[in-house]
């Protein structure tokens, strides 16, 4: 292991301040090794953070953040961060139990204020913070947001930036544009952005200071404080003012672009824009990837690779198998190619999504809005109200954006828009963050909404099959980020709406399980079996409609139920089969749920965050065990289910 | 009643075409004599109405609706469109069951093409159907989507016209710039726009005319379509052509601000850009509330008033009692006056929320962020690590928009955000678009989260006393649309964490209410008791936690259990209740549950809403009397509740 001398004499911030400036190059060159060679042995975020090493120093040279603020938007770009307030012991553990998260976390340090990684998020927060230090008597502490070019045109990133333009007080805006982000940015701004980047350099236009006040088209009292600041600002700042930058139309003094890795000019940025008491937004250019150039070539598979070794010339990722990602965009390919009226949106992921890979065969029908979940849920509305299928895929996560859009623009009309929600249930070392745990509990009460998923390959292509041809109103599938299991039958039968599968029998107990654990259920069968247990396992395919006939039957048998999901328990699939049993009036003691608890699930493998929820094959086992073993005895079964009462403080 | 001789000879835009233009000032005329008249009589929207007359009329006259889509954002000033298009013999029902929806409806006409209500969604379905209708060989049909100023400014607006300066087709959108909107527009924007509304109106400035390049800073791509677009303007548009336009940095070409009230201007204009194959921005001037002198003195009253009667100088507007919504405010107010911690924020709704009242007193903690609901939840998060208490006033319907930042920037960090939901239940008049029945559902899988809600004026201060006391996390309460009560009890005892307020005995059956439903099974049991069934009534007070201990004893009791909440029956209060029972291995079989069913409710008199749902006192006593009479014959009970199976088509 190479030794990082600089790094590892870094305790926190106070110690990088303490070093000379001729020696932060130095710094940053050892950050970004320490990073690549982590990020290699575990996979992680690279590029992102790559991008941002000189920012990062640079804000943490110039401002304080035992006292400042620092929001960061996304999160992935905070390795940096890390690094520099006192965590390189644990970097060793990126993004696994007990070691560094892969997104700020308050639990782990006070300099990191946000659990994020949602985007555009972070000026909202900041603004949040900026007028409640200066209601509370702490104006004295300043408010930084890093936000990148891609999130900064999401909606709620626009209304921050709205609401900021508004304030009286010191607020700084940096934003990081490597105009590449996770995708390649879509929209009118990524255009406009193009042409500010085409300007000059800073360092070119020194000599283009021009009087602040005949640009600046604010109301007559905005123009009046801006006056304010502008008149506190140094020659230097004057001479990088942007010229007609599109935000300066929201109050903003807008500074730049600046050339992002340029210490000394980042360093004196920093420094002259910190005490206006004005907000700012300064515009840095950045690289994504920068310094190994493998991610430089190629930022897209260097943005969140998994583990990858450097040979010679080339860098080999790690493969991880068929995802369920893959899966759908080649079974979405196949409809698309029988069915022209098939359409699918992503919200800046066309990678995480897998539309990528179809995109180039349908250039007009593969549609990357960038990061405006709330936008491609609407714009689809309207694309179904010309007769077109669209397939909105957005992870389940990030569903939650668009939320108010699926029900007004969607289920309100009873359009037939489908909603396919990647990276459902536990996601590894992303953490809580982006766990797809509640998709169930705000859709089910859409009325018309129907919901399925997927178990393997081969029921997600029949989902999306029965998807495509369901058009009587909306329609969601969810399914995780995993590989595709080995398939589940040979043959697997059709969806029929409201209907599910059962695929083995057994005598002393149903489990009847919902999306990727009923993997879990049938392994846990065989063992179980071996036990002299005997279990039936059926898929439930559908949390709405439930299939009522088929519950009257299992609960006909006196036999317990065991639902199992890995989604939120609280209005999840179980609780979707008890409201149905007992709108039947049908009895609920023998019926018994496990799935995600109400508590936030941290970063760890996702093996051992299903272990932690107890829906891995060895907590299925155990659970039904503990239910005939009490039946045996004559007691009453006890399991280790959720309770709704308030989770655990976090800290 | 007057007759109105032009608006009953229109039988659709096709008899609106015929007339000569000298008669559209007379029919302007006559349409907002008979908007007013109604309006007076039955209540409704009127300053948004008698604002877009004018231009409602150009539109219908330029456009041909039968082919082209018209697109409304909000939607509440739709009724000079619905004149047009053949519905003035709904008018008389106004927002009655069977009469005109106060918002667009397709159920009610074809030429409403989406049920909205909802804010800033118009150009994100616009852009849908403008890509739709050229991706399935139907671009000849044109797209004009109608916004106000305040809705332009949300972020999901801002994301459609990002998304819209990317198309390569016609589409229009008319800025109806009223510069009041519900409440005085707030932001950065707001100020923007003052500013564009002190340059000289269209007609002063003709002799301007520039050469539109050097104006548009676009992408070289896109000035090419740009430049051809602008080459086939005529003369008059090549003058109103605005001058640096924020939205132009969007890739919008920008025309105006045009005087949205002069008909020829109007008619003009639209002949001259509709069939510009690049996406235009129109901005039009108008006065809110034109033609009706109280209202434009006074838009935010008649913005949507209940009904009045005009006295010779004065327009008297019934008082509808005291409402929640006051009782809210007045009871926020006296927390605000001994706790200097508390802030309390709007989203564009100082007036609906009832926080209007409280801005003078406290300028600096009442917050007003526009319609933005995101950047609302997300800047009280900031404002909660700061060490405020915030108060996040949002109707139920609109907390929608906000869940993805309730869950990340809220539930995630822990923080005690206070979440107030006005508008809880069912609405009367405004109809689906404003329900308020999924804010359970939605927030119960918030790990940490609490939920409450008020029954009446003592509860909903105890409510809110309890909340600014609980800081172990976010919490919320929800209240109705409705005015207060009579004060259920005579000293309300304070709210306790997850525990119920048992309110009357009874041996029969126990009613296990929550929220406003609790008055109607108190007044259900009077009348109960008078036919001989005794039952008891409970408020339960907490959604999250479920009092648990509670239930153990009623479910002890072997008798029925009935609970009742005016929110889905699925993932609501009655789903809680059976999943807390289930977890705790109680028998359900007892428990039966009522509440808002598993389809859209449309306008009506809230009375009758709460008919339809079963809900109401009779409901609840009918309900009751099948449960005890079906036990007492020895059936099972059969009840009406709702089943998950997906709803009926809307038309």
């Amino acid at each position: 292991m190479p030794s990082y001398p600089l790094l590892q004499s870094l305790h926190g911030p106070a110690d990088l301040k303490k070093l000379p400036l001729e020696q932060l190059e130095k710094l940053a060159e050892e950050m970004r090794q320490a990073i690549c060679e982590q990020v290699a042995k575990s996979g992680g975020h690279l590029a992102p953070n790559l991008g941002v090493v000189e920012l990062t120093i640079a804000i943490h040279y110039v401002f304080d953040f035992a006292e400042d603020r620092l929001l960061f938007d996304v999160g992935h770009q905070c390795y940096p961060h890390k690094l520099l307030t006192g965590r390189f012991d644990l970097l060793p553990k990126l993004r696994q139990s007990g070691g560094m998260a892969g997104f700020p976390e308050p639990r782990e340090s006070d300099y990191d204020l946000f659990s994020v990684g949602h985007a555009g998020t972070a000026i909202s927060t900041a603004v949040g913070i900026a007028r409640g230090d200066q209601l509370t008597g702490q104006e004295q502490r300043k408010t930084v947001a890093l936000v990148g070019d891609s999130s900064i045109v999401n909606g709620l990133a626009l209304e921050g930036i709205n609401s900021a333009g508004t304030l009286k007080r010191q607020m700084l805006i940096v934003l990081n544009d490597n105009g590449m982000s996770i995708g390649d940015p879509q929209g009118a701004l990524a255009n406009y952005f193009d042409k500010v980047r085409l300007n000059p350099l800073y360092q070119e236009f020194k000599d283009r200071a021009r009087d602040l006040l005949k640009r600046l088209p604010g109301a007559a009292t905005l123009e009046a404080t801006v006056e304010e600041a502008y008149h506190r600002l140094g020659e230097m700042t004057k001479a990088a003012i942007a010229h007609e930058h599109l935000f300066d139309r929201f109050g903003l003094l807008c500074v730049g672009p600046i050339d992002g890795h340029d210490l000394p000019t980042l360093l004196d940025m920093f420094n002259e824009v910190k005490d206006i008491d004005h907000p700012v937004l300064l515009h840095a250019k950045t690289v994504k990837g920068k310094g190994f150039e493998f991610s430089t070539d190629d930022p897209t598979t260097f943005h969140s690779p998994k583990p990858f070794v450097v040979n010679g010339c080339k860098a080999e990722v790690q493969s991880g198998g068929r995802s369920f990602t893959s899966a759908y965009a080649d079974s979405l390919g196949d409809l698309m190619a029988e069915d022209e009226s098939i359409i699918a949106t992503t919200a800046g992921m066309p990678d995480g999504t897998g539309l990528a890979k179809l995109s180039e065969k349908y250039p007009d029908r593969i549609l990357d809005v960038g990061i405006a979940e709330s936008h491609a849920a609407a714009m689809c509305a309207g694309m179904a109200k010309s007769g077109l299928k669209p397939f909105v895929t957005i992870y389940s996560t990030f569903m939650q954006r668009a939320f108010d859009q699926v029900f007004q623009e969607v289920a309100l009309q009873g359009l037939p828009v489908r909603l396919c929600m990647d990276r459902a249930g536990l996601v590894g070392g992303d953490g809580a963050v982006h766990h797809g745990f509640l998709d169930i509990a705000f859709l089910r009460g859409l009325p018309g909404m129907v919901l399925t998923a997927a178990i393997d390959e081969p029921t997600l292509a029949a989902a999306l099959k029965f998807m495509q041809s369901y058009d009587a109103g909306p329609s969601a599938v969810r399914y995780p980020r995993d590989s595709v299991p080995n398939p589940v039958q040979e043959n697997t039968p059709p969806f029929e709406l409201g209907k599910a599968n059962k695929l083995a029998d057994g005598d002393d107990l149903h489990i009847l399980a919902y999306g990727y654990p009923v993997n879990h259920a049938l392994e846990a069968r065989d063992d179980l079996h071996q036990q002299g247990y005997s279990v039936s396992v059926i898929d439930g395919r559908f949390a709405k409609p439930i299939d009522i006939e088929l519950l009257r039957e299992l609960i006909a048998t006196g036999k317990p139920i065991l639902t199992v999901e890995d989604h939120s328990t609280i209005g999840g699939f179980g609780a979707a089969v008890i409201e149905a049993a007992n709108a039947d009036q049908l009895e609920t003691k023998n019926i018994h749920c496990i799935g995600l608890p109400d508590r936030f699930i941290h970063q760890n493998s996702r093996g051992g965050q299903l272990a932690e929820a107890g829906i891995d094959p060895a907590g299925i086992g155990r659970t039904v065990r503990q239910i005939l073993d009490a039946l045996a005895a004559g007691k009453t079964p006890q399991i280790n289910v959720t309770t709704t009462r308030p989770a655990r403080a976090m800290r």
